[in-house]
């Protein structure tokens, strides 16, 4: 029973549905395919405003790519200690801009406070002997698995934005905080100051595809260019497009979100008391202790260790299609020994 | 009627095949899963020697991750004037490998000789205040769609080896050329000196799959980092291997070369006095004029200017999907006025 | 009265006559001079062990190459977040290296702890996701004016070399260290792991002289390229070699950094009570509250704020020319108004 | 007798005059010292127009950082092939600039024609697959000695302009070429459209001190950042100044350029009928045979071979302190048997 990863899934059957609908005939190449061509419009839609999409096939190439246009080589870049870009991508959001700094910032349950940016930037005033602020970059859902609310949004972008810093963000899971919060789309990206989003669907769903969408459209800048270069610019781009489309329009996104945030919620439940932060995507954070996780681990349960060597936490990450029966024996194996007769 | 490009292809069958039947259960990412860990086995066997191989999206990304790992940012790189690394990737090579210079090299049909290199390399002796030799990277087929023989580029590496470069083919079309050659895989690259291989599959039939394959397992250094950093990893990596594999094991390689070859040779033959290079794989390029090009034109061909403006080339390239229909409706309009008797 | 810092002082006499002193004659260039010939000999014979020097201009351009030498574009530097590379050098290592990330380390007095250098490589575990740990860098004397015992070098280096991780010393302030400690130049560097370090001389007399210098040879890999390729390889070699020759050969560092030591002394001796940090070195700071320092610039004090805004912090650096009533008058001005009567 | 090259020399006595007289007292650094608050009025009056003024220490930065703000990581620089950026900088401009490409142009004697660039421009015609046009650098005195006329430079500019590249001139010889032309230095620059000089004064007499000096204001942008993060911001800023303003209000770029342009027109004179290059500037390039370079070698002329191997050409470049009896060695050893007559 694999707890692993959102990225040990399958693809939906709606996204392969979609690659079969367009594997017919000879296509322009490059996006220039007739699915591409539709990405801004279904996009623009989705969010409500005018949008410029670029597809790429990962999510450490959309953010470091987004953070390349935003940030000069000689730029700072704003992030959680805890972030995908901080933790998770060997440098590259430093590769793509030539050597941006990314100054890290703490802030409870892995997302950045006001107060944790205000200080951030009052430590580095530019001069030309600094690294130059350029950049915000907040991740929704967090590595944590918290969500930002839109109104906490819209402060730190006030904030970024008076310094005219531009804001980033990844998007990863971005599902799972729209669920979450049941907002529009629109509500806690552009309406909250978001200029650059990461839309990740490879984890939720998708064989693999996410996309770059451009609120701030005078930041597109040299995006294009910036893709070709990094081999990012897919030829036969019409299988990421479609990708895409479906995931937005079937509702997809929604339907796989809402479920995994659902099992995440009930083994959040079966936790309580030992929950390291809230439980509100597909991510649950667990103090349990040592022993607790080697008895889950010969019990056939599969997940990676958390926090410092020996701490006793332990990260469990539901994918879309995750069994029910593996949340259900999980909640079990966790419910403490009296309450395990309820049934469930 | 298109003649653009191989990637305006959709994917074969055999490759779509391949993606369902992975689609199952939850599985490791990053390569850990069952598919991927088989991809060193099955082109050990294709090319009957021992390798490494990695899997990435696009070919650009398989070039400049191979070249950024041969050569150091103070590095050349020898490449034909008209090689893609050259003319048709927004410089990736220099960005992934942090500034190395394509120092250009000019040769007939597309392809290096041995006097352009040594010419080249005589021009280019290292001293600390030039960048320094590291690498010659041949194309094949060529841009051109002309082939190397495996004796021509044995003895294009025994230069670059004597000089102490290691030896780089991009194999955008290997099918084509391994085809054309009639030859085993490993007699047109290891056998011949070849040290790393971009093996394209996009291109002749697959969805969107390349894979950097080693010969010279010491070269293979710091490659994983180099393509995680550059956001090539991709996450649920079963499907990227899935292609591969079938792409092999089928015989998918060899018969979609062997059919894109053999409508190439056709319009070759239509276009016979006016071919600007041998027809050796599945391109063709004609000198035509400009008018005879809008009249192709407004036939209903499609296909790219060639040359210098106004030069009245024209380029076509057949793709694994192309209707047998186009092929012959072209050969027919390439035809001279007294052949073009023959009914269509 | 300028407290600023040691950089607007001027060139030292003898700096001057040795520059004069080689200004006859054609001379090979690009460090093939007579001058640049003696440089490692007379390292050599200061260190008391064998050592490649390499001259550049600039402190910032010396750390940035050594440290690019030691870490890969993928690689972590580990250094105290007060430390110059990190706050001083507009993203120089990351500039130079290709992209390497600077891991800040927070340790008290602006020295690296064992403790604090613990813990971050614990919270940086290499893996394929992660930068890979390269290099430590210490600066010596300290950014805040403290200075490493020969023993906590030792400490400090023997963890990063289990780790394998390099070590680098910035020596701006390398001969104020060494004055304080009393200690031969060899025994707070090689013999205490250094492998590579920043040799400053232009804070304490040169016109325009640093030298990195290898005391791990097999380390200076393709230093030479780098230095040129950076452009600081100086054509007329022997202008910066004359320097340093000087610099050490006639005890010119000895006497200057004496001279800033004992004056720093006196300020900090006048404002105990006061301090921040131990006064190590030739900075001095001074918590002392935004009026003292109002006071102190109408009466004619030229020195930096530090520290938060309003945090009432001030540094003030000796240079070696420094007049000594400047600093007599700094000690009147900081003495307690009751300890303003005993003479100086 | 040494006629390797002009940074062999000394510094004149101007120059160390200049730097002795600035040596006195604590003066701000990075810039903000007089001297160097003085450089922008005094090249300004130089040129004829308002300019901005960057001092570096050798001309290899002065190119990389001019190139690196004028052409994006993706952009294409158009050079001659001979040039210094292409041929003597260890791939400097590409460092800088983050991966830039030099697109190299033939044209006879080592200047570019418009013939070339604009051949250049068709074969490089921008699409997302190329790297994009983005400046033109030509260089005065070219590195085979010859001297574009100003009408030359402007008829390059306007077609650089045409397509919107900007126009750097890499002047480490341009008092030489000054002297030649015999005209303003704003005629041979801003009036004929450069945009951007590295100026050199190293090689004619000062001791290290180059400067970017920029007609188009637009084009600043972020120098002073990347001069900083590439370590060229001298602390001790008032010796490059005082040195820049002594060569330039001193007459000294004028006298030394002069001495040496007519010794190496003597030297050119005694080479009649085997010169490979018309003789414009302090650079003698004669086709001579190894065997009589071999000789002159026995007769103590130090000297570079030139061109392929054993091609038998030689270069001989004129110092500012060149001995005259050094060029009358020269030129009597070089003048047919018949000549040899005529007394020294």
């Amino acid at each position: 029973m694999r707890f692993f990863s959102d990225n040990t899934a399958s693809a939906s059957p709606e996204i392969l549905d979609a690659i079969l609908a367009v594997n017919r005939g000879l296509e322009p190449a490059y996006g220039d395919d007739r699915w591409s061509q539709q990405l801004e419009r279904v996009f623009g839609e989705f969010f409500d405003t005018e949008v410029r999409v670029f597809a790429v096939a990962t999510g450490t190439a959309a953010n470091a790519l987004a953070l390349a246009t935003l940030a000069p080589p000689y730029g700072a870049i704003f992030a959680h200690e805890e972030a995908h870009v901080v933790r998770d991508e060997c440098g590259a959001p430093e590769f793509f801009s030539g050597g941006a700094r990314i100054v890290t910032v703490p802030g409870p349950h892995g997302k950045l406070s006001v107060e944790g940016v205000v200080r951030a930037l009052e430590s580095n005033p530019p001069s030309v002997h600094t690294v130059q602020p350029a950049a915000l970059t907040l991740t929704q859902a967090s590595e944590l698995g918290t969500v930002y609310r839109s109104a906490e949004i819209a402060a730190l972008a006030e904030i970024a934005h008076a310094e005219r810093l531009a804001v980033h963000m990844d998007g990863a899971r971005f599902a799972n905080a729209a669920v979450t919060l049941g907002c529009h789309p629109g509500a806690m990206t552009w309406r909250a100051g978001v200029d650059v989003l990461s839309f990740g669907a490879t984890k939720n769903g998708a064989l693999g595809a996410e996309a770059v969408v451009f609120f701030d459209l005078a930041r597109v800048a040299d995006f294009e260019l910036r893709r070709k270069r990094a081999g990012h610019l897919l030829s036969k781009s019409r299988y990421a497009a479609a990708q895409l489309l479906a995931y937005i329009e079937s509702g997809l996104w929604r339907r796989n979100a809402a479920r995994t945030n659902e099992l995440a919620r009930r083994i959040g439940a079966a936790a309580t008391g030992r929950l390291l932060h809230p439980v509100e995507s597909n991510e649950v954070f667990i103090g349990m202790g040592e022993d607790a996780k080697r008895e889950l681990r010969l019990a056939g349960f599969e997940f990676y260790d958390w926090g410092a060597k020996s701490s006793g936490e332990a990260r469990f990450v539901v994918s879309w299609d995750q069994p029910e029966e593996d949340v259900a024996a999980l909640c079990a194996a966790l419910s403490p020994p009296g309450a395990r007769i309820s049934p469930r």
